[in-house]
């Protein structure tokens, strides 16, 4: 087992690296920018090393100083987190050059998966089912028009290289498609410096469900059952569930299976995510794998009783999996608490939390690295907390997590609590019938608290 | 179901009550005295009545306060919590003709569980082992000595209206027993009024083990397996955990069947739970029936999934049990925070909190009425939070209740929380072969914290 662990992230998911690490009785490095020196992270970890200023290419991506940091330590080990160089092929293979054991994918893993393109093909050759579309990148509008007649509108452009919503285009129409083509290759060109662009038939009224592998050195994987993360504003993540609510024992057997295949067809090591859109004919399809730890882990953890930071460790230094499935055995609920303002489109709000009161009781779970007096950088992720909800049916959870959001207070800079507690009294979200367009026409514009 | 109810008590059960309700749609009414009047309790429910000055006597103990607080507010329900009155036959009786549903015991049970010789003459003949000892109260000194040269040293005196360990005392031999005798009728007829001794053999390395029960109105009654509240200092509980570190299934089946028999013949309503002292030998003996919720409460509602608090107000309302009895598929433990300095025989600390930071992550649950600036009175019971750790096994709950220990941050008054993480390092401790005299030689001189 590794002796000391250099963490290379911030915020949540950093203190959440090192409770586990202390759980093991494994040391802990925390590596911090300026802008993040009154961190707990760097108050809770046994060592802490300054990387640079605040601007995250100078600090939190600065793969020189990361590796420096972990060589003065002598950390035999680094993990990622999410973000950041969780999914850089170039750090995982420069960890592999020094010696440092990367907690996550091997370089050509996170390669092979970081290209959307490759990504799919791998896994459509795997049998896993994949979105008809486009065999890797399209050549020109012409080759894009035939194949949308092809298959059928509505379809959707997507940037090779992309994420978070940016250079996707959804096209109704061949008259749509020159504009679509124009701006998305734009936007590709401009947020990744790759101008490639895919095609797929668009699924319609899709969820998003993802499920959680982890395999281990000998090749073969197990899955931890699924996640609904169809609550969504322009491709992000607000609230994650499990199980899904429209899942069944025989879905779930074929999701997990295809999952297993995916991650076995290409001898994944470690924790990963294999996301699929499900149509509502119980029809799934093959997004992307995501070769990192997720920030929505901790509801599989809740329904499971797995810590997954604590298995990826262990499969990182070497150990084997039991090959056995998980099946959830409660209902789990995320709500991701941003710095935002929910009533302004989400602008960011950092800046002093000026009070702080955690909520807790039965089936409450907070992974939060704010204290009352932290100053929210402006350069980061505006998530200040995680709110994990469990209990015996989902009801109980919805009831629950209203109830902890209505005690959870956050005073000094505005959050999204308000958009959580209305949709919690949202029928439609009761109902567990909702699709990832289903924000698009929620109220937002009520949220004046 | 009920409608509205009233929480006659304070602190983290109050709050406790108040979440559960909450979650039910329940309204809520919380009453406090004027000590308590910036207290959670009041701010998280949906009314509050003040009931009097600060002494307990004079609010959380005045019947006719609470009883009116009851009518003004049209609660339909009282629920007490535990402690004050919550195992108050007068209380209960009381509720009743005012057409206000008491959730806890009837009159009569709570006389006849809280008059110890009483009960343990009730649980014996229902066939629940007991500790050998007096028929009822001892008449005279005379009496004592005979019996206990029949049964043989050591034997114990107790007050019949004990608790606590007030008006207790162990004997060794016939020179010990006069002193004995002296002290305890004087320290009992002070503490409870009611001098009355009875007379029981001296278990040896004992271990308390307690089954959570639930009876309904049919009669029928289930366990949720057991507690073991073995690490005691002066009786008072500090730590709790389950499974039992020496349980097997047999005798969880044993202990757990003998449970049941003394709660259905009594006809028990409710949440309850039944104290067991447990021999080396797995003998085990009846010691007492609380007829209320316990302090410890979460931690069988960490192993098993349900919310107690819920299942009482369920039944209180009518609704009938399934019948089943549930074992633990996950260890817990809970570490009692109170406001104490362990380093100075655990001499009560009031004062106010300057600083509160809340351990969270995977596996851990906070109960607490306490915040950051929050003035503890000196008036009421020291506990100011429960720390409530759950994991895969024992090992990983005492780490994980470690890192929690450590991260926990409370300033400005001196808290238990140096003893615990002392507690959890400690071998013997850690190997979970203790008994309730554990505490006994352990070295607190050295929290210095």
């Amino acid at each position: 087992m590794f002796k000391k662990i250099l963490i290379a992230n911030r915020g949540e998911i950093a203190l959440r690296v090192i409770r586990t690490c202390k759980e093991m009785g494994i040391s802990t490095v925390a590596v911090y920018s300026t802008a993040d020196k009154d961190s707990l992270h760097v108050r809770f970890a046994d060592e802490a090393v300054c990387i640079g200023p605040a601007q995250s290419k100078d600090s939190y991506l600065n793969i020189p100083n990361i590796i420096s940091a972990a060589e003065i330590t002598n950390a035999d080990a680094i993990h990622p987190g999410y973000g950041f160089l969780s999914e850089n092929a170039e750090f995982s293979k420069v960890c592999g050059e020094y010696g440092i054991k990367f907690i996550g994918a091997a370089p050509e893993m996170i390669s092979k998966m970081g290209d959307k393109a490759t990504a799919k093909a791998t896994m459509k050759e795997a049998g896993v089912p994949v979105i008809p579309g486009s065999e890797g990148l399209l050549e020109s509008i012409e080759e894009g028009l035939k194949l949308s007649n092809e298959m059928g509108y509505p379809v959707i452009l997507k940037a090779t290289a992309g994420g978070g919503g940016k250079g996707m285009r959804i096209v109704k129409d061949d008259n749509g498609f020159k504009k679509a083509w124009d701006d998305a290759r734009q936007e590709a060109s401009a947020s990744f410096g790759n101008a490639g662009l895919y095609l797929e038939k668009f699924v319609e009224e899709p969820r998003h469900v993802e499920v959680q592998i982890v395999g281990d050195k000998t090749g073969r994987a197990c899955h931890l059952s699924e996640r609904d993360c169809s609550i969504q504003r322009r491709h992000q993540k607000l609230v994650e569930e499990t199980p899904c609510p429209v899942m069944t024992d025989e879905l779930r057997e074929k999701m997990g299976e295809a999952a297993i295949k995916g991650a076995e067809a290409v001898g994944y090591e470690g924790a990963g995510t294999i996301e699929f859109l499900l149509d509502k004919h119980n029809n799934f399809y093959f997004m992307e794998m995501n070769t990192r730890i997720q920030v929505e882990h901790p509801i599989t953890e809740e329904v499971t009783d797995f810590d997954l930071i604590k298995e990826q460790i262990k499969v990182a230094a070497g150990q084997t999996i039991s090959g056995q499935n998980y099946k959830p055995h409660l209902y789990a609920m995320e709500c991701r608490i941003n710095a935002e303002d929910p009533a302004n489109g989400f602008r960011p709000s950092p800046g002093k939390i000026t009070n702080l009161h955690l909520p807790g009781g039965h089936g409450v779970r907070v992974d939060s690295h704010v204290y009352a007096g932290y100053v929210i950088p402006p350069f980061y992720d505006s998530m200040i907390a995680k709110l994990i909800v469990s209990g015996q049916s989902r009801e109980e959870v919805i009831v629950r997590m209203k109830r902890a959001l209505e005690e959870f207070v956050i005073e000094g800079v505005k959050t999204t609590i308000p958009f959580h507690i209305k949709l919690m009294d949202d029928k439609q979200f009761q109902s567990g019938m909702f699709t990832t367009k289903f924000l698009e026409d929620f109220d937002f514009s009520s949220l004046k608290k």
